[in-house]
């Protein structure tokens, strides 16, 4: 009996999966964290399987403050931090917690799909804030707020991930920050960062979290997917202090205890063994050759009006086809010729994107970016001839 | 530097715990659970760390199935299961997809405070449904389905802990169960059962879940809080396939994958190894004597004015205080002289409950029972003579 799957994703015998923004099997740390799991109950026993404290257990919460003094040269006050089942668990958490269904979220278009879904599955309305290869364009984030209060109702939240983008790869420029920050701020708007690639650069680390700006205004959302393992479910909220008291105060928490806390104390014992500080160089080292391996092969075979950007950071290459072609209906072609993408119109809100793809280097060998880069850029040349007929 | 607390509990010194419902620290199989944890990873590797299948890991789902088989005499079918992140996640889920705030839910009165507070967080009105030591009065049911229907309303949800309750430690009989049943297919509600505390049973199996005598009205959720560890944060839920489908397609499903993948397959290899076989058994013992110790021990030291019930199974004996006592105003007493407890009211969501306790056993040794009963017995006699003033 083939049974059911244990893995969100599905692997096709013969297909380049360029469609999935997943960690390498071979990036994944098994067997240190098999080792973590055992240590820390060696350690703290029965500590590490009773109910965990609402706010995640006190020991991972501090070697993350720690962790983040050293990435954004100060670190969260013990109040505004909460320790989350993961970046989805959080985004719906808050989602239940400040907004209700018709509330109007703007969020950077383009951006991660299913962060979309989740906002949808809320009955938010979302409004589309234009992005480019520097992030949020103040003046489209200016331009819909104008809209929005055309209509007199107003924005609730704004969504983005400002850094290294899913799908772009973008990150939101310096001189941007201050006015977008000014501008949510005098709408009352609060922002969701999602924070989920940052410690994958590299060249040189991005800006700080917007919320080390105004911590008022921002809820950042921080991951251990991309720098440990998606199967973990566990991550971070830094807050205002009435959120993070709103969110330890809830029945949830409040009757099951902290989100997830027998894998929080695991991933504790990971952080203070030291083996966080050595697996993360070795992802960075691993994901800039994947990067560049795929870059070079895209240059190499996409024709020249295909356009690309370079990220300095995460998963993802954005590709813009030349005009006339259209990646939602390219994705048959390309599939029968092996190679799977997402097609872009998914990460925006408010429809367009039909002309971009995103690529996930993440998954694959240099072998498979190499022939995966091959026969998209057949597939494309063989669209732009059909085109000219 | 004293530091953030690492569990819910906080244990107060010379303070007998009646309060906490939680499993006792030398009953949680620590070292079984770390051995699960090296062992999963070792045979599955990173298939153990990627994002999990929405419905949970299939090694995890079939376990469940043959379990439920061996308890209920049925396996729900594949398209019926999803592994959720505990009981308390799974009703906050559920309320996300399947209720709006204002929508009226029924609740067994008493019951689970927690869930009581996780319904009020989704904005739910709740009516109370009496129960007596055989659960939930079918007249009570019908009386309160009128009331709502007096008011031109109907009623979305009836919550409900029919086995070895939570606060009382009763069962719903099986002379009241199809009579439930018939009244909330008749007014289209849907039953959520919490269903916790069902393998901890002291003399015989309680009766099979209400989802076997029909799937498409009951949504019961599993856990392995109880019965392993709730640090984990595992459960499952059994449901209307249409449910389990939409719950699969969710942002949140769909971005994070499986709810609690990598603990989902510690799990199901404590599972596969045995570990829970005889893990389960040595809990019913072990409950079962701390129950009959506390009982022995509160005939003892108890006045006869006050009754309490004997459980069958579950954490709890539900206390009733001599007319004219309250077990509110008695806590800080209760608390001075050493033995702490929950007062009643906490478990009606419409009031009432003042001359009720619950007291927790699970959580004590055989001398914290013997004296945390002479303790309360003592308070109880100072104010029956106070009162008499």
């Amino acid at each position: 009996m083939a049974g059911l799957p244990n893995m969100q994703m599905l692997l096709r015998p013969e297909m380049i999966e360029f469609g999935w923004g997943h960690p390498a099997f071979d990036l994944l740390p098994a067997a240190e964290l098999a080792e973590a799991s055992r240590q820390v109950v060696a350690r703290h026993g029965p500590e590490t399987l009773v109910y965990g404290a609402a706010q995640g257990p006190g020991r991972l919460i501090e070697l993350l403050r720690e962790r983040l003094e050293r990435i954004d040269g100060q670190a969260p006050p013990v109040e505004r931090m909460l320790v989350s089942g993961g970046i989805s668990q959080a985004l719906d958490m808050i989602c239940s917690h400040c907004t209700n269904p018709g509330d109007i979220a703007l969020v950077e278009s383009p951006v991660y799909h299913f962060g979309l879904r989740l906002l949808r599955d809320r009955g938010l309305d979302l409004w589309p804030v234009h992005a480019d290869q520097h992030g949020i364009r103040p003046d489209a984030l200016a331009e819909t707020l104008r809209q929005v209060e055309g209509t007199g109702r107003r924005a609730r939240l704004l969504y983005t991930v400002p850094i290294f983008n899913n799908p772009t790869g973008s990150t939101l420029a310096l001189e941007r920050r201050q006015t977008l920050m000014d501008l949510v701020a005098r709408h009352k708007i609060v922002v969701i960062e999602d924070d989920a690639y940052r410690e994958l650069w590299f060249d040189r680390p991005p800006p700080p979290s917007l919320s080390t700006l105004d911590f008022s205004r921002v809820i950042r959302l921080g991951s251990f997917s991309k720098i440990l393992a998606p199967g973990l479910r566990l991550g971070w909220i830094v807050a205002d202090d009435a959120l993070i008291g709103r969110l330890k105060d809830s029945g949830l928490l409040t009757s099951g205890g902290g989100i997830n806390h027998f894998t929080a104390n695991v991933v504790a014992e990971f952080m203070s063994n030291g083996s966080l500080e050595t697996h993360v160089p070795r992802l960075r080292a691993a994901y800039r050759e994947r990067r560049d391996i795929l870059l070079d092969a895209m240059a190499q075979y996409l024709p020249d009006t295909c356009s690309f950007m370079r990220p300095e950071g995460g998963f993802f290459v954005w590709v813009t086809l030349p005009e006339g072609l259209n990646s939602t209906t390219l994705l048959p072609q390309a599939e029968a010729a092996g190679v799977a993408y997402l097609p872009g119109e998914r990460f925006f809100a408010g429809g367009g994107g039909q002309r971009h793809l995103r690529l996930a280097f993440s998954l694959l060998s240099s072998d498979e970016l190499r022939t995966g880069a091959s026969r998209l850029g057949l597939i494309i040349r063989q669209a732009i001839s059909q085109n000219c007929l």
